[in-house]
């Protein structure tokens, strides 16, 4: 079973392969050729492993579910967190999906209407309460590669989903952020940067009645930006069937009004979103109050160097306040 | 001028160009074809911005130091420090220099003799020795970027300085996570670390006199290994004469390994030492007692994926004690 291990300086966890991959394994600058079709299309679900859950018309499925062919994670077995020397690790348990995201393979998720974004927006919202029924698993990520420089493993429209037994350590920053704001303003940050977004306007790309897509005022890459849902709610599963409605419109324009822009670069998104079994009601003060769940949409135009890996500092060679303006006259 | 911006809720400092480049400037997926001669080979001093410093045979240089030809942080000005709506920002104050290792384009790091190794890690010293003394700097961050896949700017063999305004993200966390050690342990980190990896062997690659070369625990990325001195010093401007003899052998020696088993790989290392205008001396507990300076080498075998940029959270596709296996026998 692979381990996970935590970095004894930063608290940090990883995730320890048992099949060592060996040097000539990671085919050092080879580019294969383009598939076009591959084992997550429509007709070779036979090679595929058994479907977890899917959205369908009648006997075609429009997206589904399967886990992870080479599964980082498992969800069978125990934590058994234990020392080794100075140094912790436990089992490698948890969850890792892939979501389908269309039966065609040259479908690219910018090109779906609303509609699909809505049918696999409403997969993530079904995987994630149901997952988070699990006591083992602390956390639940989602998030989506698209294109082979954005560390995709297929070029078959997908998203995936990684619940792990501990908070990953970029999301206990934001929380703890979050939370540090809340005792000093009692209020939530994520509102407070949304209505500063809104007055001031410059770093808007779209609104919608539920919905505010905007370019941070310090994001980490140059075209980064952010959807927040208007009304305040710590959990994406929480989200309403109306609220859904407008997130899939949104979704779908600005990934168009992207693509638009930056061509077919490669990218990222990921929901932000609450961890799990946190008291998120009855409480005069949780978790619930200071955190508020988003999507950050990453486009990966420029290789990170020794610079940001060394100091986590990076270097945005486009303004935020010019990206938005790109992405809102698109 | 560019300036620093703070995210307010992770308290990461990021620089924004004030020249943001447009959508069309990132030449998506455009490989330049391969130079053979640049600006920064001897011959071509004319064309480079004034030397800062050199290590000279007679007439000829063998390694110097410029400034970057567009610098992304500048030496003159004030720090500027200043609220604007719910945000923090400074000017970009700081410094950007290039080392350049070799006057021979194609020569590369792990094809350099230690003697070459050791007048380039003399530059180093002498450039942080001598802008530590700059009040306005905090830190001083050297790196090297090997290969355009590593983020390099250019294919001539080179090294970069960076001096910021304030501490990255990345060293607080680490100068807070050695400290809160100490506070538990009384000892430092690092030196625990040492002699935990020389104890248990397997995840050892070198060892000479005064330096060891080992694969951590839960690195980051797979075959990503450290450098430390056995001496505990917290500042790598303070390694001595003898020392750093011993750090350039070593150092080429790993770097001919790496080349060995990941064959043309880009990398990158980083310097990782104490923040400037920290009391080093004197003092019952200082920084000085808590941290370790050291060299971080991370080859880049993977595309980071959604996932990662997501969550800090890493995988592992080769264990660091088969890492350390390949690397220790090549």
């Amino acid at each position: 079973m692979h381990e996970l291990r935590k970095d004894p300086l930063l608290n940090r966890w990883v995730a320890v392969m048992s099949d060592s991959r060996s040097p000539e394994d990671y085919g050092l600058f080879s580019e294969k050729a383009e598939e076009t079709s591959c084992v997550l299309c429509a007709g070779r679900e036979k090679d595929a492993p058994p479907e977890i859950t899917s959205s369908r018309d009648g006997d075609r499925w429009l997206a589904r579910v399967i886990p992870n062919i080479s599964p980082i994670l498992r969800i069978e077995g125990d934590l058994g967190r234990r020392g080794v020397g100075m140094y912790d690790k436990m089992n490698g348990v948890g969850a890792n999906e892939i979501i389908i995201d269309s039966p065609e393979h040259q479908k690219l998720p910018e090109d779906m209407g609303a509609g699909q974004v809505l049918r696999i927006l409403s997969i993530y919202r079904n995987r994630v309460a149901d997952l988070e029924r699990d006591g083992r698993l602390r956390y639940i990520l989602i998030f989506k590669n698209s294109g082979k420089g954005a560390g995709a493993l297929y070029s078959h429209p997908h998203s995936e989903l990684m619940a792990t037994p501990i908070i990953p350590k970029l999301i206990k920053e934001e929380l703890d952020g979050a939370k540090q704001y809340y005792a000093y303003k009692e209020r939530c940050i994520f509102c407070d940067i949304m209505a500063e977004e809104l007055r001031v306007g410059e770093r808007v790309i779209s609104e919608t009645k539920e919905f505010v897509a905007f370019s941070p005022f310090a994001p980490k890459f140059p075209f980064e930006f952010w959807i927040l849902p208007k009304r305040h709610n710590c959990a994406f599963q929480d989200t309403g069937d109306a609220e859904m409605g407008d997130l899939s419109l949104m979704l779908s324009t600005v990934l168009k009004k992207m693509r638009r822009v930056l061509k077919d670069s490669p990218y990222n998104y990921v929901i932000h979103t609450a961890p799990n079994r946190i008291p998120r009601r009855n409480h005069w003060h949780t978790l619930g109050d200071d955190f508020h769940w988003h999507i950050e949409i990453i486009p990966r135009l420029l290789r990170t160097s020794g610079f940001e890996w060394g100091s986590d500092f990076y270097v945005l060679t486009t303004s935020p306040e010019d990206a938005a303006k790109y992405l809102r006259e698109a």
